[in-house]
């Protein structure tokens, strides 16, 4: 058979040869914990700096540290430091806590504003040798300065006068997985779940203890184990048995388990009659199940709960307010210190008000009635983890509820896994917003991390990204928003663009020339993708269903709320959802200062104008251009910046390996085509109704609005089983 | 926050260390392919015996075949050896074809006998210098030539005397994936699908080649890359064409790809309001669709079509018989040069006739009325790949239709992918069974190769075992039944066991005091899965629907031929599937000295008991022991295999990476357990209807049956979806 050349791939052969063999395949799996050798002018004094590790490791938190730290530092400084039980020389990385090593008790260190998590690193001296001390009150706070003294080494900060401390300013810094018992996740798009729930108990994948190792590097100590869409069987004792061996491989990290619970499990695994809140029967078993689960798991972390929500059961199913549900949980696990994260994403099937609405109309009258140890959980805006949202009216309005931010990692509404979109800026965004909920100054921020109202609870969740790809995350960049979220949720103070740059010189290169583009590349890559998906404060424009793709014509889902009609509300005299007094007023769900501002066509940011208002065509923008010109001129602009994207990459070849240069140019050259694909799509739907030339200078869309509106996707991942042929939508 | 101390993973920090940095963990993903370095005697030879590589890449095939050659070389001998276009040295690796290479065409070489696949290895010498001539008359027969040369190597034979040729005895040697457009692989237990059709056709994981180089390397010539139980959109362009791009990677490998084709296709797709095959626009719409696909790719494959069978769409839908449908398709496909491979495994809801029947009552009648390009593929039993059945009727009375032999390489009904199960002796055991077809020595072998009745096709397919988990297959050893199809298709005379010697000193190491005890622990491994689970011609006796775990007293599945009682028949006077003339008379579908053989009670092989005859519990088999203590005595033979397996491995620590030892061992741990879960939950059904003792010496059930009947398992990989919480099964 004579072998017919068709388009040989070139970069096959390469990629045969560097994938395999001789070096080691960089394809993404130990993360930004590569620990790669130092080269150039800070071996020297970091190998100084670094010559033992001194430190008694007697409890598992402690080894786990002092293994971190000989792992690391032998691969970073190419030999690996002795481990000793004194000092011996200049240069001794000395752990511990004050219990734990006796070096560390002789400092008489002041450890008292950092709790049980924090942690102090300093250069110091003690008998008679340099020494840097990493110590904290608690093992967890030792391996937490052990991987920030190590991010020091890996971003190539002098280590030679260290004095820090930090304490985590939010308590539960949590991944929430969206994974399903049977391996599929949804909105997944990395893969399979790394939970294999087949094997487990009974085998324990290494890849179990690389994930508590980078939920630890950067702080985040809780893993909601299962899909806020959960089955009851995560609750048998069959599947209790699996999580507890998991919560055995990530105690060690001070990363607890969580669960999702589904409301009505005392039916279908409890073979009772009702799941009513209230009766005796639903809530003697929920203590029960409890008590089984603490018996099995005694750090286990508590239930995250969507509850009457897109089908969810739950208390109002029985005539019981979300309160009721969620006090019923929080009373079955008080005894053992665990909390219920009830989730404020509802909206109703009945209810008719504008769905930016509903949560705050539904949760604001139940603000203190919740038990002490239930926090609400709020998605950043009303809708749906849109690229861009106004912040969630919720934050400024229940000052006696603990309440938690939900973001979104794995990039539902974002293009998937090959579209690089860095989020810690939009969440950044969302924590710089006022509330005034309290007078100006009033941010999320302070209502996150509990300060603004004194909150007891306080906490961060990321909805994972993290499936069984060997890069965790589908690509290599998304790697950034799982760091990015650890560290945020850590510190909602730190900068965005700080945390990028320490993720990638972690996770590929010191090199300057390196560093600068590719930070500025991903601090650029969410507005890009506002501007080709959803510019000036358009929302929910994708396709049904799978949410790949534009879909601004989607008019026919079967609920109204589920259109991108309903929310764009274009016509032949403009476009954008009046919620002003004058349309469904959800501008008074803010503070007066706030809703003033975004009530007033003038005062509103331009980048959340459609959000709140409708707007005729040919109204004039800040720039002078007319609506339509302007909303041209930005789908056109996002397509732009992902050409610079790929322009910026295919300049920096000679920094990356070529395993992953070759992986990030396809999925820039994939994102180039889909960003291409929303411009042209969302212009010639626009445009139908419009029926405005486009501006001078700014093309056509390629294909007639008929064509996009036939294209279909069966089988897109992520929708979790529910595919069809049927490509009407 | 103390860190409680509960049963900390020792392995832990030994898999962080050895699985992280320095040296390449050992997690699988090379495969039989690892090319370490060879160290003690074969070092000197292997060195003196391949200095250069010598021969003009001039195509996609011959540049694989090159790069494999200094890529393992390289890998084997510590020193990539130069390429060169001329003999420049003793010790050159000369390979091509005689158009290929001036060097090969002067050798006249006679290279008749061994076709378009097949090679030539020889030591010689040219131009004065000794040689190690790799020779094929087309390229992909060089390319299989190196991937013997460098099994040669691999398993430290002699290079001083080669004098080989080779070529493959069956046709189509592929890989059925059951894998489907969502990622998830129906009956997998490896992982989600390699195929990332998401990201296809923009990017093209470096995967794909390996998984191209791993086929090649055991002479694998095709890939279905989809489901039987097929959606139709894998024929929808968007699907074609990342098909088309995964055919791209294939290629040069001499893998081509095949599509299970969905037969109400031509509806769900075409806009048509029927699938009848004797319509003429149905007809139309396959040639068109076959049309399309080669302009795509111009060496597809072909169809694999599972019809009417369980639920499948097909031509009896519309009153046609399967040749109508098989025929339709191969018309469409014959002008490219396509097959049609039509699945001889249906069984019908409306029929009650013995389910072991049906298969053969439909085909037979319709022998000699397919198309020149169809072939019929069989299973190799005519249940469902159990571990154990006697050969298909059909291979022995279906003289003018090519038949395809189907195994199953995922362990659906062996235990999934934790259980050690090598499973060529069983293909072995089928291929040496004698049909009498054409009189006595009709093996089924004979039948497969084409020889017995000269057929123009063969083939053999396995059902892939193949997904994303980073060992491909679930498990290593699992590898070995990727490894053991490829080579059993070349050559259906080969031995299990010397194909289980070359995976093990390929896989994991030439020492002896490894590969003797491994070799034999593999050896045995299928049959202590045949003893406890389906003893004495058992079959069909698992749980219902996932199929996990025993489950002989299912009773109530909604078909009859869906429950173990249907198969095991068993009551208080005995037990067996009486097949013989008082029976179902199964065996009157084989040739008559076979239906002799299997009709007798005395002369039925033991193994096949149960399979043929109902037999009363104190039956006297040969050993002179009752049935039912035979019974107990081989379900507990069977546990006690696998106590000796881990025995066994538990003392090769020394000769494995510790990576690959504890998996491993942890997998033989869990399959322990659930080999005493099958004995224990069989023996407790059985004596609730012998209401016999357990013979002297054999421990009681663990649990009662009751504990074994409730036990439930829902969320078990590989239903596809099909989930309940309903355990009453």
């Amino acid at each position: 058979m004579q072998v017919i050349l068709r388009r040989i791939p070139l970069l096959l052969f390469a990629a045969l040869l560097c994938g395999h063999g001789r070096a080691r395949a960089e394809d993404g799996y130990h993360l930004w914990l590569r620990y790669r050798p130092v080269q150039g002018q800070w071996l020297a004094p970091y190998r100084a700096a670094a010559t033992e590790v001194s430190g008694a490791a007697d409890s598992a938190t402690l080894l786990a540290a002092q293994a971190e730290l000989t792992l690391a530092l032998g691969g970073l400084l190419g030999t690996t430091p002795a481990v000793t039980d004194r000092i011996t020389q200049d240069g001794a990385i000395v752990f511990g806590t004050p219990r734990s090593s006796a070096s560390i008790a002789r400092l008489r260190l002041d450890l008292g504003d950092i709790g049980t998590d924090g942690y102090l690193l300093r250069s110091t001296s003690l008998v008679g040798h340099r020494v840097i001390v990493i110590a904290g009150n608690d093992d967890l706070g030792v391996l937490y300065g052990v991987f920030q003294f190590l991010r020091l080494l890996q971003t190539r900060q002098p280590l030679a006068h260290l004095d820090m401390k930090s304490a985590p300013r939010v308590q539960l810094r949590l991944l929430d997985h969206w994974d399903n018992l049977d391996g599929s996740i949804e909105r997944g798009y990395a893969g399979a779940s790394i939970w294999d729930w087949q094997k487990l108990p009974g085998y324990l994948d290494p890849r179990y203890t690389v994930y508590a190792r980078a939920c630890a590097s950067v702080g985040i100590n809780g893993s909601v184990l299962n899909d806020v869409n959960a089955s009851a069987a995560s609750l048998l004792p069959l599947y209790l048995r699996k999580t507890a061996a998991l919560a055995n491989v990530f105690r060690p990290y001070g990363l607890r388990v969580f669960l999702s619970a589904r409301f009505s499990a005392p039916i279908e695994i409890g073979g009772l009659s009702t799941a009513d809140p209230l009766d005796p029967a639903v809530r003697a078993w929920w203590r029960a199940k409890a008590d089984e689960i603490y018996r099995l798991i005694p750090d286990f972390g508590g239930f995250l709960v969507k509850a009457n929500s897109e089908g969810q059961p739950g208390p109002q199913d029985y005539g019981r307010s979300h309160a009721d549900g969620a006090n019923m949980l929080a009373e079955a696990l008080a005894p053992h210190g665990g909390v219920v994260m009830w989730r404020a994403f509802i909206y109703s099937q009945q209810q008719t008000d504008d769905r930016a609405k509903q949560a705050y109309t539904e949760f604001t009258p139940l603000d203190g009635s919740f038990r002490d140890n239930v926090l609400l959980q709020v998605k950043y805006g009303a809708i749906d983890f849109q690229p861009r949202e106004p912040f969630h009216p919720l934050f400024g309005a229940m000052l006696h509820t603990p309440l938690m931010l939900e973001v979104q990692l794995t990039k539902e509404y974002l293009g998937f896994a090959t579209a690089m979109a860095y989020l810690a800026p939009l969440w950044q965004e969302t924590l710089d917003s006022d509330t005034y909920a309290q007078g100006q100054g009033s941010t999320v921020r302070k209502v996150i991390d509990g300060s603004l109202y004194g909150s007891a609870h306080t906490g961060i969740a990321g909805v994972a990204n993290i499936g069984a790809d060997r890069n965790w995350t589908g690509s290599h960049f998304d790697q950034a928003n799982w760091y990015a979220l650890g560290r945020m949720a850590w510190d909602p103070g730190l900068e965005s663009a700080a945390i990028a740059e320490e993720w990638v010189r972690m996770t590929f290169s010191n090199d300057a020339h390196f560093v600068a583009p590719v930070v500025a590349m991903m601090m650029g890559s969410r507005e890009a993708v506002v501007n080709y998906m959803t510019p000036l404060g358009l929302h929910h424009q994708m396709a049904y269903g799978h949410h790949y793709g534009p879909g601004p014509w989607v008019n026919d889902a079967p609920r109204a709320d589920w259109n991108s009609t309903y929310f764009n509300r274009a016509d032949a005299h403009g476009i954008g959802f009046d919620r002003t007094a004058t349309g469904s007023n959800a501008v008074s769900q803010y503070a007066p200062e706030v809703a003033a501002r975004f009530g007033s066509l003038d005062r509103t940011p331009e980048k959340y104008l459609l959000w709140f208002h409708h707007v005729p065509w040919d109204y004039r923008t800040a720039s002078g251009r007319s609506l339509w010109d302007e909303l041209v001129r930005h789908y056109s602009q996002g397509v732009d910046s992902v050409t610079g994207m790929r322009k910026t990459w295919s300049g920096l070849a000679a920094y990356v390996d070529p395993e992953r240069y070759s992986q990030v140019a396809a999925f820039l050259a994939i994102q180039e085509q889909e960003a291409k694909w929303w411009r042209d799509a969302s212009i010639a739907y626009f445009q139908s109704l419009s029926n405005l030339p486009l501006p001078e200078g700014f093309g056509p869309p390629e294909h007639s609005l008929q064509y996009y509106e036939a294209l279909c996707f069966p089988f897109v991942p992520g929708e979790g089983g529910k595919h069809s042929l049927d490509c009407k939508r």
